[in-house]
């Protein structure tokens, strides 16, 4: 969407309100009062065929009497007027529209249809359309509450999109009762124009806008979605609470919207790629902006916590060590000036406790002796209202002291009645202000790990040499003749295309052949099945393994093809495939992508055996892949060290690893018509990683 | 301690204040007041040697001023004068006492000295002591708050008690803003005398305390305190925050109150064994009490969720997901009744989505059906203020409706000032009222869990047959030889002694006997170091597999003795046992236990392999076991299908697995002697389970 047309929309000099009402409680009345009580200070045209007076403005009878060239008609009229009311306006050169109206897609057919005509309209004549079924949109700096919002947000440094109307009903509410004021407030509704991506393109770019805020139950473009994350978060940080991250509340999603989600894996590695935040519920969303908002990033995770009282700093310590963060270790230097400070009993160590009789002089004073420390990236200052403590002095020095400091400071005030005086110094600061130790601490985590995604260098990725018309080839010639899958014996040409290597293995006809390749093998081999059509070899338990004699080859052929013969009547069997069985110090490990409706392919990786399949241990990544990613996906499973070697035996050949990880990510971008593949074992020891067999399933 | 003395406490007819101040400010000025503004009924001694007067109230100048007999007395004097107070109340008939002077334990040596001594006094004559170092005690219902905090509690039927004075002052004063009113408020202080377990028996018995809620930062008598708690949570429920779950927070604790906590992995068994919900923070401490309070007990896991807008019900979904509940699925009648109720574009699954505009009388009828329902077990109403809503009405009947349904009906209206109406009308009905889904819903779970666990059976423990003497002999002698291990050839009597199976195993001087013995054998053997001094057998690398030759056999055992002679010239080496080899189809576990500080003998079990080291998918229990725990503990790992048989393996044999770890609980029991125990691996098939290696550590 044209960033001019997203300028008209969010600051607009001119507003019509298509359905303009005099009678109070209407939308279309409400929308004229919001927008005169938010203090608008363009021109407002209110349009009803009834024409009249609302609120002392003169009402157009229809969109013909309005000035050309209107920045945002917002649309609340029923629904068969709105597209004859868009159309008209488009003609005289609508810039921005709102739509207001509900029963479009999320009533079925009939609605879906006129949506699809509104959003062409608009696209054709390059207007920049909210809604339809928005409740509206708000930008507290240039006095807009384009809404029928019954609640007027206060002005605040936070931007927040919501794909739920009444879910904006209630932040709205909420977050005034909580002093949370806001930049721009955004209805999202069904999206047929302006979506996710146009808002945080723009919004990233909204210098009013300290941190973006976010609930959404899908993403409209998944890829496109995702370069322009990637890019406003490193500026800027973005929180995001994603509803329909269970299997349950997908299902409730997608008959709420109608919407397609991609799986919650993809969302989740989307946005960790990205660098968005993710809350985990609508209370963290505005606990972790508070601490966004106004505060700097800690530079690493070591957390220092002073308290006056012992349990709260316990509970403190608990929570840090549930987060990536670490209780940091005094240096002896701090130690020493606190000591000088503080009584005998008070404790400090961290949790530094400077004791119930402390009084505000005593906290600021450990608070920067505390910052003062090389080793402290982020201080959290706990205060119970004990009877010495001086609430407003210690929360009126903690704001000074927090926004002149490179390090985070977060005060959490313990309690609701003697502490409201010094949570609202702190607030009207723009500071962040918990009642319990644990949200706190989660949120410097948060701020931690977005610092370190920022600080990451930006990946550069490279292109691994392959063959892609030898594989091309071989993939079209499996189209061609109608398979959906492609594996083994086809599947090593494409492996090979790719300069993966594979065990040694040779397709025999009959017994014989089996036998006379087993001699040329060293040590024990296997036999598999080999069959275009048999894609699970173990349904036929078409595997055999550690064969050592000729006999037993000679018996495991004759098994393996008669019993496929028997279970798979329909298969044409090519024979047995000898293979050399893996070295036996092999770690087996599991690499695979899945193209994701929302993102495109979703790498995996993963231990083999049980790891994969019933521990769940694995790591995934969206398309494109680095090097360094590669790197960072083998390193992130929990059985990572079974691979960096445990007790004595050596390390895998990590770098053959990645390789094939790029090598996979690379098939992925080069073939859309692969949709899934699967390599199944790897078998990678210290000096080399083979892919023992793989699998690829096909679209056309 | 004494009910009747703890009765005194609670309710006490006499008060004396030993330290009463007329300065406001003071802590002996505070608790008068507080006595007063209470509403105290009974007779209120101020005790000062200035003598004089104390808002209106005669002051005595000395304790024997007062009469005999006294039921309770606060004392707040200065240190040096608390234990001669004490001796001189104690000889005239002291019933019970609450230290508020702090100094003791918590400041040294010579502070825990004293503290001891006043225990030892108290305990003489019966005193029901709490403290020192105690914020006090408050009884709301008897007009008592014996106590220096600045808030007075609200009452309501929630008991409360804590190891922190400061987060009792933080708690009542967050408490107070939030409606929410206690039976009882204890802060424990030093626990000099009376502790948790004390509270804990009290409250359980006190029909003015529904819930029962807790911090706690460590238990003081950990085999009391579970019989204890598991005989109240069968009647009513209790809620503890247990502080230090941690290594950095129990590092915190310790320096704190110098407690010493057991590990928290007993802690957390404990409180699953005993029936204790666990709260993970200070703020789902009151989420769940506020369920508990006074709704019923979910009878099944199947929640339907009510909501007036689709995104609140997708995040309750998600939100269900995430726990052990499940969302219900309604009946075909409930889908027609709700069908013929609501709008077309109403979702009539669950969630059920009444839409925006639905008022008062639509949610009314919607939860009456959905409640019918047999299927639904709980019921979560989510209500975003949209303009048609008509929050009070709703409110007015949900709190109508909660009260009289045997399925609980929890509320969650979103949002803040629009909705403060309605929570209001609820929490007034005693009702719980959330502000988002997730809380809510964990809240449900809890209640869930709460009720699995009433519903089992009471544990019935059985003895398993074996022969303590014979035990008995090889760990004495073993102790009497100076050993603080027992390891495998004297382990086997042990095992023997309690019917356990070993494979195959002969200990053999020479590898002529190696050989001969493997001979005797069916399949391929092991060797095995045998010494008294090495107990980690991998450390010399004293253990070869899959020995199936003679000649084998031979190396293998030069090989074990030599390396260790060179190794550990220290050990006696007695040879090497040759064993049979594990069936190739048997799994490994590990059964073993850690007598933990507190709790007493700490069973575990765990898959071999990296499954318990690496992976620490491991069961634990504490001491006893009954037959059926047994069978819980193995079917509780994430890894139990493997043992359950996947893809056409067979199961093992669990009932042999219980058999096993039933003799080493009782092996636990029997020996105290005996601190840690593990055997590993035992290896178990389709029909049988073999110890096949173990080692005790002994403490004389």
């Amino acid at each position: 969407m044209d960033q001019r047309a997203l300028h008209a929309f969010f600051a607009p000099r001119t507003v019509a309100v298509i359905g303009a009402s005099a009678t109070p409680g209407k939308v279309g009345h409400s929308v004229v009062v919001n927008m005169l009580t938010a203090g608008f200070k363009g021109r407002l045209f209110p349009v009803n065929p009834k024409g009249g007076n609302i609120e002392g403005l003169a009402v157009a009878r229809s969109v013909s009497e309005l000035p050309g060239g209107i920045d945002l008609a917002v649309i609340a009229v029923p629904r068969p007027f709105v597209l004859p009311a868009l159309e008209e306006l488009a003609t005289s050169g609508l810039k921005s529209a709102i739509v207001i109206t509900s029963g479009f897609r999320e009533v079925g057919r009939e609605g879906f249809d006129l949506e699809l005509r509104m959003a062409e309209l608009a696209r054709a004549h390059g207007i920049a359309l909210l809604g339809p079924n928005s409740l509206g949109m708000m930008n507290t700096a240039q006095g807009v509450n384009a809404s029928f919002s019954a609640t007027q947000p206060l002005p605040g440094d936070l931007a927040f999109l919501s794909q739920s109307g009444a879910l904006c009903v209630s932040i709205l509410d909420w977050a005034r009762g909580e002093n949370i004021g806001f930049s721009k407030f955004v209805s999202l509704g069904n999206k047929a124009v302006l979506d996710e991506t146009d808002m945080l393109r723009f919004l990233g770019a909204d210098p009013a806008s300290k941190v973006i805020l976010g609930y959404i139950e899908n993403v409209e473009h998944g890829e496109e979605f995702l370069r322009t994350a990637r890019q406003v978060c490193r500026t800027k940080p973005v929180i995001l609470l994603k509803a329909g991250s269970t299997a349950a509340g997908a299902k409730a999603a997608s008959s709420h919207t109608g919407a397609i989600a991609g799986s919650d894996k993809a969302y989740d590695t989307a946005f960790r790629q990205s660098g968005i935040v993710r809350a985990r519920d609508v209370e963290s969303l505005f606990c972790l902006a508070e601490a966004f908002a106004n505060l700097p990033l800690p530079k690493g995770p070591n957390v220092a916590v002073v308290t006056n009282s012992g349990g709260p700093g316990i509970l403190a310590a608990d929570a840090c060590e549930k987060t990536r963060l670490n209780m940091a270790r005094l240096t002896p230097e701090t130690i020493q000036r606190l000591q000088a400070l503080l009584p005998p009993y008070a404790a400090v160590y961290n949790p530094v406790d400077i004791i119930g009789d402390a009084n505000a002089e005593r906290y600021r004073k450990a608070l920067e002796i505390v910052l003062d420390d090389p080793l402290v990236h982020a201080v959290l200052l706990l205060l119970t209202p004990t009877a010495t403590v001086e609430i407003e002095a210690t929360a009126t020095f903690v704001a000074h002291l927090a926004r002149r400091s490179e390090k985070p400071v977060v005060a959490c005030l313990m309690g609701r009645t003697h502490v409201a005086e010094g949570r609202r110094i702190l607030r009207a600061a723009g500071l962040p202000c918990y009642a319990f130790p644990e949200p706190a601490m989660r949120s410097i985590e948060a701020m931690y790990s977005y610092a370190q995604w920022r600080q990451k260098p930006v990946p550069v990725y490279e292109s691994p040499s392959r063959d892609v018309g030898a594989a091309g080839r071989v993939i079209s010639e499996a189209l061609l003749r109608g398979q959906n899958e492609i594996v083994e014996f086809q599947g090593r040409d494409v492996l090979a295309a790719y300069n993966l290597a594979t065990p040694r293995t040779v397709l025999c006809r009959s017994s014989e052949d089996a036998v006379a390749a087993a001699r040329d093998m060293t040590g024990p081999v296997a036999l598999k099945i080999a069959s275009p059509q048999i894609s699970h070899k173990t349904d036929v338990r078409g595997v055999v393994l550690n064969l050592a004699s000729e006999a037993a080859v000679r018996q495991a052929f004759w098994d393996i093809t008669s019993r496929t013969q028997r279970l798979r009547p329909d298969a044409y069997i090519a024979g047995c495939l000898v293979q050399e069985m893996a070295p036996h110090d092999a770690q087996q490990v599991i690499i695979g992508f899945k193209r994701d409706e929302q993102f495109g392919p979703l790498l995996m990786f993963g231990l083999g055996g049980i790891h994969v399949e019933i521990l769940k241990d694995v790591a995934f990544h969206l398309n494109p892949l680095s090097r360094d990613e590669a790197f960072g996906m083998i390193r992130s499973i929990r059985s990572y060290m079974l691979l960096k070697g445990v007790r004595g035996t050596p390390s895998v050949d990590l770098s053959a690893l990645a390789d094939v990880l790029l090598a996979l990510s690379a098939l992925a971008q080069d073939f859309p018509q692969v949709y899934e593949a699967e390599f199944n074992p790897v078998l990678v020891n210290h000096e080399r990683a083979l892919v023992a067999d793989m699998r690829m399933t096909l679209r056309a």
